[in-house]
């Protein structure tokens, strides 16, 4: 259809998102009685019973939402130590990444990510027109070196996945200091954290990021509660920065943002450090499992910071992913991030990765 | 505190949005026992039992929403007869009208809206660098022709509120009709009817939206399930427009915008007619119960087709607003909105608004 409606023209560069089938169109397509989803980094042990308890006891469905989300904010800033106004609360972190860039990005200023990371930081970007520069990566890990080179006048923001997603890598603590000293205060740092609850070395920088948020009025920490707190259904997630940074981010926030019932199960998770571990605990003794099965079958692997894993199985993935499907697992194909004979696999719970290892062995 | 940051200039612009104080803070703060709120235009008979039931059986906590909706939008395309693809589902209807704003405003292109409607259209166009035009209004309500006679060469967008929040008022049919031949088809016409349920007369504009989205690529529904559905607090909305833009939003869409418990609730929701017409019914009897009492106060009122209304007190509304706080009624002052001897109140349950006019009158 010609249409006289004209949208923006930065709209042209951005595809509608494929969505993946959910498994229950898998489970219909390929007739199995159960499909095992290791697709989406999700939590394969649900979540904390507190969070269960506290949807079954909501009672205010036809309320809006406090918009400003005050006893999940009380709680939290108390748990890490910042005032109340270095937070601001999201629709999962996404909404958080298009509400930075569209904070910062006018027309042509640009962006700089690594080339094989988390795709919406880039959309975000140029959904604002912007131009996003991709940095190299060093043995799949974002080379903070590389994109200290390729700031320029223009650069507004940086987007650092760590661990990344997708290739589980992170970097050590004195990498992220020497970047941060090295970085013009007037380009918005942005440390995507998703993952960083499953890195069990203490080398690596996560634990310190918080407080860097502190000392530098450059730094915004991304942080959800979608993966080791389990809460991706609901769509709760966060950004500590300085009041200056979040009370501009406030200001073109989407008032009721975070659902009440996201509120709730958010502040309960809050309360359950038990169920934290045991998910951090299971997820590490799965990669054990996986670094030795991947080993004896000679299949090289990306060392994991994360709770899924890039595994090179020497192969056309597509290929592999299909026959996956086929046998009720659901895996993410390589090719889209360039890596085309890779996989990336959520690690889900022993039982689920041992069935994992055993059709794949099949396959390969 | 002095940022090297430098955030877009149209941020300078737009405020943080200030929350209304939740129920439980003004029950605190004034030592209340109970707190009836009549000021976000919510359902005072809760939502249907269905959705009640359909959030206690939820059991994908840790999963995933389907970021295409599906199932609701499989349920939603039969009932409206149109085609998947002409729906676009969001966080409430307030982060479509973020997403129509961003899709098609670049940096000087304008919108025009009335004077007195709801604020987040200008909001979000002030976020894109886009001018806001304010149409004049005629007895509180949109005038169509004003709006046309402000259309120029940089008009990209107009946004209808009808019925117009916060002034209740709505058009007739032919007057849209005639409105939309002259509209420019370059211009996107945006009808947001997130009241419409409310409309007994059916000499008004709303039950031929939907048609006008089939014949005319520039038009643009908005509809809500925050209102007659009563499903505020889990934030979900839709647009119903041509494929063509449809496509364009889908773009920018945050990929998992909106949460598995909204998509359930929405879904039972649309299998329960039956709560719907009781809550309309009921909206009705209130609304001529208000009348009957503001006539004999002697208080003039503006007549609403939706769930709330203006009613001039004649005096200055912030300081009765304040009284009625006191005593555990929460309203909304005309202020905000340039009429400050106006109240709009929500239409809460029979009995609740008998409580609401009899403290009015103790302060009149």
């Amino acid at each position: 259809m010609i249409s006289m409606v004209q949208f923006r023209e930065c709209l042209n560069s951005l595809r509608p998102y494929t969505p993946g089938r959910p498994i229950e169109y898998v489970q219909k397509e390929f007739n199995l009685e159960s499909v095992i989803k290791l697709a989406s980094n999700e939590n394969p042990y649900g979540c904390s019973k507190k969070v269960i308890e506290a949807i079954k006891n909501f009672d205010s469905h036809s309320i809006y939402p406090d918009g400003s989300c005050l006893e999940l904010r009380s709680k939290l800033s108390g748990m890490l130590g910042v005032g109340p106004n270095n937070l601001i609360f999201g629709s999962g972190t996404d909404e958080l990444i298009y509400l930075l860039s569209k904070s910062i990005i006018n027309s042509g200023d640009e962006c700089i990510t690594a080339e094989i990371s988390f795709p919406q930081y880039a959309a975000s970007v140029m959904a604002m027109d912007g131009k996003v520069t991709y940095s190299k990566m060093k043995n799949y890990a974002y080379d903070l070196n590389d994109i200290l080179a390729k700031i320029t006048a223009r650069t507004k923001i940086i987007y650092i996945s760590n661990p990344n997603n997708p290739t589980g890598t992170a970097f050590p603590k004195e990498q992220q200091l020497d970047f941060i000293n090295k970085v013009p205060k007037n380009i918005l740092t942005v440390f995507d954290e998703a993952y960083a609850e499953f890195m069990a070395d203490g080398d690596m920088a996560p634990t310190e990021t918080l407080q860097l948020t502190k000392a530098h009025e450059n730094i915004v920490l991304l942080k959800t509660f979608s993966k080791a707190y389990g809460l991706a259904s609901f769509r709760v997630g966060y950004a500590v920065a300085n009041e200056y940074i979040i009370s501009n981010l406030e200001k073109i926030r989407n008032p009721f943002n975070v659902s009440s019932i996201a509120q709730a199960a958010a502040i309960a998770a809050l309360g359950d450090e038990s169920f934290l571990r045991y998910t951090v605990e299971n997820n590490q003794k799965v990669k054990k499992y996986l670094y030795d099965e991947f080993s004896s079958l000679g299949l090289p692997y990306i060392p994991s910071y994360a709770n899924f894993i890039m595994v090179d199985i020497k192969k056309d993935s597509n290929e592999i992913f299909k026959k996956l499907m086929s046998e009720g697992l659901i895996v993410r194909p390589g090719a889209a991030y360039g890596m085309p004979t890779f996989l990336r696999v959520s690690f889900g719970a022993l039982h689920e990765m041992e069935k994992f290892i055993s059709v794949l062995k099949k396959y390969l």
